[in-house]
């Protein structure tokens, strides 16, 4: 009877999940929030740009989760037992690359650096780097274009590079302290795995790909030249980083004394590659080709895989095109939105002051039609990763009268997030993506039926929604099942161990009109102040979300 | 000891005023609210254009105000008689015509009528009529282009005209048993004249003016040729109108017995002619050459005179240049933003829901420097009135981030209006008429010294706040001193019964400064979604928000 632990570093929080690798059955979960800063997080209240974590948190996190999680496994079932564990996975946030000492330590643990925010994790959503992802962006278009085909065409501040550059720019002290940067993702596992050397860490293709510039068609990394042209020492931090990286297909190590003793379980089981958390969230909802799968949560990660035996484009704006990033023997393509949840809960919660309304503005806003309001959003609250990769973009609502109501806004501010997915999902496929179905992760697309027929109705796609309530964590524990031999590959271990909930979100085709043309006047929108289009005719827009404002009505 | 009684028709209740004519002091007031509807406003809930009001509503208040004022009067000052008072006055808002009979009585009054929306009174923002009005833009464009050059270029469906038209369209019963249409600022002083035949009521010119496209170029109303170009029905109507409208300098009448005895004051007193509220607000704020009064309520009416030895230029945008519409002499200027107040109730009761943050977020708006908040508005949730005339258009709101306040949105909206008023500005100094300084009148000008700042900043003009709290009602009270005989003229009048607050704000240099780049902004959003910018280019609005923002953070 052999079980698996899964671990899912989010963004406030991170989650261990015990795991039968022969139905997916989850036996036990644990849940423990990040103590440190403002849920989690390490805020500067004058730059709303910085977003930081603490090391110790997710050390702390590690240790709680599991223990609790495997309690409660044997809780649910008596006859479980930790020696049945066989294998570990973790995934988590990127790219939130971490600066550690020559032993893998990470310098926030030094007295002299642990109330720096400079010397902490630099979460994924810190977009204190812009300049610096700007200069990247040019410097490559300058002298190595092919990097930034790879990616999308615009480096981003979210991107280890980017985050790197800026600390060594205003923390130089930090950058100099650093022997390596490590991802988070990479970072869990070799805490498991006992390794204190840097360069000995088994690295991740899925976090290197496109976040860390690295592809195998110029050998790992980008070349020190060019590093050398952004800052002689990020040329110099090359040689303290890694030269290759690995699929899902490599493990990361094996489980050391000393932490198989903290945990409670054996000692030497595999220790399976660490992925972004999105990533492994699209194992565990069953990825394959033709599925796009959309983990929703504060922000939308979408993932897809086209078989490495095809050729896939590069696809201007989307930034993931790596192969084995996601399943081994595929291309990895993934997408985003800088913001959804956490749109929401702004308003919700940051607006209108009252984290009780979700419900009832969502049950207000399924009696609201399409168009009806006539207010149009962008979601850009958070910037805009896909297509556009600008974060340097704001929210926009339009449309209100003196009777726009709270439920109308809350489902502008959905269908913004909606109009934000199509605009991928119309990208990728015109590059030769296929999407068929949407299959959706998180607990927005399980407590959000309204959002899920919005979707629907918007994209053209049938929805539906991952069996698990953990995907992330379920994909980690898949993938630990394979590196441990239990499931010969990744296909029978999904098969065995994913599934879906009975629920299935059709088009509804009437609406499916309405937001036809609604989502024509958002992407004159979406192109106007997303600089696509330098001489927009705007003159039209509120005329006509008030001609379908009193259609709908009527 | 002469006194007179000032009455003001707002949008959601009437006032009466007892005023000493010798120094403007205010002896009774007292105010009824429209008994019907919501807040006095009949509405329809599945057409956000319509607002109607009962005229019953009308003759309710005007005995109840005068006869409570009266009373509190007495009460203040026991030496007090009615038998002083030696004059009365009344403004209302406009256009907001009332279909009556043959006998002067509103259609509404008879059984049959009593609840059909169509027989009652149109309010002046009722903007059902906006087909109407713009196809009265177009056929006067066509045969009259005069008319246009007199209104700014656009015909409003908030006018006499296109109200009616949309009567005769959507409920020909109502327009075929109205004999006439009288405006409520004509409607009053007939009923307390005792006028029994529309034929014979003393129409103000205020209110004729630009809304029934009244001239003397042209000899009165439009001629029955064009009106017949809209329809032959109109063109009948126009011969039960009237032939001449009147300045204040003229009397509406006498009171009748049957008032005098109602409210029990002396019968044959005179009354003075009736204006738009707004402008005897003016005259009750001092306006004379150079001072721009600025009524601020639901919505904002602006105030200018030009003297009538002055060739004033027809002014694009600004619809309302009418001798005599103000003061007897002068050249009346008036303009408007269709909400002001309105938006700030509709956000802070509309979708905060919670009546109470208005004083809250006041006061955390105050400690936001501007640009700070990285928002832009657009002024517009009721349509824009000055100087698009464009009612199809709406609000809308831009760089939200995941952090935006409540303050901070509270602010960015009082900052659209002011940015707003400042359009209106540039415009009217544009084309010749003079404005030093700026009187502002109402609840929110005397209760909001955060806003009154604003203004001062964007506007770059004094602000100062009129003394009576009750402007127009007291211009009301002035002219009816005028036509009374107790002062020569309206100069000495108001000399003698108006003044300013002490209390004067002036613009701050570096708020100015930032609220030069924003309102350059601003006018890019507004002259790209007002359709005046066919090819706008907004790709840099938010990066420049975004770049104001972290300036004035720092």
């Amino acid at each position: 009877m052999p079980f698996t632990i899964g671990l899912d570093y989010g963004t406030n929080s991170a989650r261990a999940l015990v795991v039968d690798t022969r139905n997916g059955r989850e036996l036990g979960t644990a849940v423990v929030d990040y103590p440190s800063g403002h849920q989690g997080i390490l805020l500067n209240p004058s730059d709303h740009h910085l977003a930081r974590q603490s090391p110790a948190d997710y050390v702390h996190a590690l240790e709680k989760a599991t223990i609790e999680a495997i309690a409660e496994a044997k809780q649910a079932d008596p006859s479980f037992s930790p020696d049945q564990v066989v294998g570990i996975g973790m995934d988590g946030t990127g790219s939130s690359p971490i600066p550690v000492d020559a032993d893998n330590a990470p310098l926030a643990f030094q007295d002299a650096f642990k109330d720096n925010l400079a010397a902490q994790c630099w979460l994924w959503k810190d977009h204190t780097s812009i300049p610096e992802a700007a200069a990247i962006t040019a410097k490559a278009a300058e002298l190595r274009p092919q990097y930034l085909a790879k990616i999308g065409g615009t480096y981003s501040s979210e991107w280890f590079w980017a985050k790197i550059w800026h600390c060594l720019k205003v923390d130089p002290a930090v950058f100099d302290a650093a022997h390596s940067w490590v991802e988070l993702s990479d970072f869990i596992p070799a805490v498991l795995a006992g390794v204190s050397d840097p360069k000995q860490i088994v690295r991740g293709v899925c976090m290197a790909g496109h976040k860390a510039l690295y592809a195998e068609d110029w050998d790992g990394l980008p070349d020190k030249e060019f590093l050398s042209a952004l800052d002689p020492k990020l040329a110099d931090l090359r040689d303290r980083l890694y030269d290759r990286a690995h699929d899902a297909s490599v493990s990361a190590g094996k489980l050391c004394d000393e932490w198989a003793a903290k945990l409670g379980l054996p000692a030497g089981i595999p220790i399976a590659i660490g992925e972004m958390d999105v990533h492994y969230g699209a194992i565990g909802c069953g990825v394959d080709e033709g599925t796009l799968v959309k983990v929703i949560g504060t922000s939308t990660c979408d993932c897809a895989v086209v078989s490495a035996d095809k050729t896939v484009a590069d696809i201007p704006g989307i930034c993931g095109i790596v192969k084995g990033a996601i399943l081994p023997g595929y291309f990895g393509v993934e997408a985003g939105q800088s913001a959804v949840g956490d749109i929401f809960k702004w308003y919700v919660e940051g607006v209108l002051g009252d984290v009780e309304l979700h419900a009832k503005l969502t049950e207000e806003a399924d009696h609201l039609k399409p168009g009806q309001s006539g207010l149009l959003a962008l979601d850009w609250n958070n910037g805009n990763r896909t297509i556009l990769v600008d974060q340097l973009l704001t929210g926009m609502m339009l449309g209100q009268t003196l009777y726009t109501t709270q439920a109308e806004i809350y489902r502008a501010l959905i269908e913004a997030t909606a109009f934000g997915a199509r605009a991928i999902i119309d990208r990728i496929k015109e590059y030769g993506v296929p999407v068929e179905r949407i299959v959706c992760s998180g607990g927005i697309a399980e407590k959000n039926p309204v959002l899920m027929q919005i979707y629907a109705d918007v994209t053209g796609c049938e929805m539906r929604v991952s069996r698990s309530s953990q995907s992330c964590a379920l994909g980690s524990a898949v993938g630990a099942s394979v590196v441990a031999g239990v499931h010969a590959d990744f296909k029978s271990a999904q098969d065995a161990m994913t599934g879906l909930k009975d629920v299935s979100y059709q088009p509804i085709p009437e609406n499916q009109q309405v937001y036809e043309t609604l989502y024509q006047l958002y992407r004159e929108l979406h192109d106007a102040f997303g600089g696509v289009s330098p001489s927009a005719d705007l003159g039209h827009i509120m005329k006509d979300l008030l001609a379908l404002k009193a259609t709908q009505s009527a």
